[in-house]
């Protein structure tokens, strides 16, 4: 199909998928009436996963699919289904990683945990009893995830194909997830940049790139060398997203909003940050580890660092970095066995994908 | 088959599974090789996994298997590891459970989050980090369960039945722990009897004693009909060792290591704290819930407690209700519509997980 056909039909996706995700939660109510206790839960689920969020792991599955030769109209239901699994995927890790992180606002609401908090009151150990809710609630949601994909109709060893990798796109998941749990806890200096990178990949490549397009095309019927290749091919772009997304919260709040320098708050080990670290001299090196390692969640201290970032030149070089690996995924595509049409078709969806994030990133 | 020969059948099994268990974890080493960072905790998991702990769920899942007429061995592999992913969905619960508790023991040695931060030595926030360390690794296992059962070569619609089956038995156990951890917020005098019972059956009951009945009855290839009169016969069953339970709990400690009444320190809503606040006079309740309010864990309100407890006669009353549950399981037994060895053989099953928690309990 060509690449005009695909986005015009792309346009048509996020009604019909919001409507399956509004009626899962409907159909699914009577499944998870657990009584008066759960019942306020389950409307906080349905509301949190219904938050207009970018949809776009569905909307990369359901492009891969189309692009590499799947039949089904967008409005089949299994169809929708296995796109929507990628969705409650991606609700059950913002929900474990906002406790992890102990953050307050996802998609300009509260965090999940924090919704059980306030509702809660005044209690003694409402936060903690908030967190632990939302720990339970994310397990609940995977099994979702899980059993949405299992109940699709897909031939038997196609569902069974696509089982495989989402189980392990989930450790993957939480493999990277564990790297930047740890490396948070260590000096700057301590960080290798590969292990950043490592990080990057499985923490976030993995299920937001690498899951919806290979289950897209695997669905459609793709065979196993061809998926190997796909992966290879989305792995630079999954980084230069990632590196993206970074330079954009750096720019977004630096200088007005410090506060919601989120990632240095945290101390998370990011590659702005690695790479910065790197191109200072020695006694701005020693003053960024301090500045990092008092953790003190002022807008000084966070002044002061992106004071140093920007004097390191990071931005310039991770800009070049990320360019430069658009660039080498444009070329493995130009060389990869696929078709003009399925190439086309891949990089129209990078670039949507490009523009959507351009401003907020990929959550 | 006959109860004797099921008898000595399944004294062969520990051996088959712990080899099992511990093939498991070598052959998915390269599976997930993560790196560095994620290699020891790949180790605590094959630690923590293979613990000696009864195995009551994968031994219940080859009894009924057996009982209900499957014909594989029980040296057959993907038999195996259909037991093996109960107990690996047994440990996921247990490692989430233990953080939501901040317990720090777990048969007899550090619960995981404990061995994490124990490793990370003295760094700002170890327990902390410790415990969002532990509930990614048990989103991982997780995976790995559910991955472990759909890699078994079942027939295929017996596979996805299964699939389906222990995917519902992780959200009802979900929302055991949710009502678990709410109604831990709640004063004993605003908490119901049958939020308790509802609490048991779906935190405990479904992951323990029907997920491990209902699958072995399923991969043996049980009809639908027979499923369910499985599944009722058994409500009544799990809840009574539930009780049991309860108990032994109370019992093991009382008096003499009063800081191990884990689910009083908790604030835990047990039916034995329910029963013993009806059974008492106002002065006393009022006193109980000042105790229990107060969450001081020392050992004299801990003390006071079981004082209460015990002038109450909850104990006498619950043991007796749990010999009715186990009289009701009995008579259902009796009128079921399974064979006389099928019976003896649920009989039999029933009895050898009585002596083995008798006095331990069923982790």
């Amino acid at each position: 199909m060509s690449s005009s056909s695909l986005r015009a039909e792309l346009q048509q996706a996020p009604e019909l998928f919001e409507n399956v995700l509004a009626r899962f939660f409907q159909e699914n109510a009577e499944r998870y009436a657990y009584g008066d206790l759960f019942e306020p839960l389950y409307l906080d689920i349905t509301e949190f996963v219904a938050r207009r969020g970018k949809r776009i792991r569905p909307m990369l599955m359901l492009g891969s699919y189309r692009i590499f030769g799947g039949d089904r109209s967008f409005e089949d239901h299994s169809l929708l289904r296995a796109a929507l699994s990628l969705e409650l995927l991606h609700s059950f890790i913002l929900i474990h990683d906002d406790v992890i992180d102990q953050s307050e606002r996802r998609r300009r609401l509260p965090t999940f945990h924090k919704l059980v908090e306030e509702r809660l009151g005044k209690i003694e150990d409402a936060a903690r009893v908030g967190e632990n809710v939302a720990v339970v609630v994310g397990d609940i949601l995977f099994a979702m995830a899980v059993d949405t994909l299992r109940s699709t109709d897909f031939p038997s060893p196609l569902r069974d194909a696509a089982l495989s990798h989402f189980l392990r796109y989930i450790s993957d998941t939480g493999a990277g997830e564990v790297y930047d749990i740890l490396l948070g806890t260590r000096d700057i200096a301590r960080v290798e940049e590969s292990d950043i990178m490592r990080m990057y990949t499985l923490k976030t490549t993995r299920y937001t790139f690498e899951a919806p397009l290979v289950l897209g095309a695997l669905l459609a019927g793709m065979d196993d060398d061809h998926l190997r290749e796909l992966t290879e091919l989305i792995e630079p772009v999954g980084l230069a997203f990632q590196i993206q997304n970074d330079l954009i919260e750096y720019h977004q709040f630096k200088g007005v909003d410090r506060l919601r320098q989120t990632d240095i708050l945290e101390g998370k080990k990011t590659l702005l940050l690695r790479v910065a670290y790197d191109q200072l001299v020695d006694v701005d090196r020693s003053f960024l580890q301090l500045c990092l390692s008092t953790r003190t969640s002022n807008d000084a201290s966070v002044s002061k660092i992106e004071q140093l970032i920007d004097k390191s030149g990071a931005v310039g070089l991770l800009t070049q970095r990320m360019e430069g690996l658009f660039q080498k995924a444009e070329t493995a595509l130009e060389n990869s066995s696929f078709t003009p049409e399925q190439r086309d078709g891949l990089r129209e969806a990078f670039s949507l994908v490009r523009q959507q994030t351009q401003h907020t990133g990929t959550q």
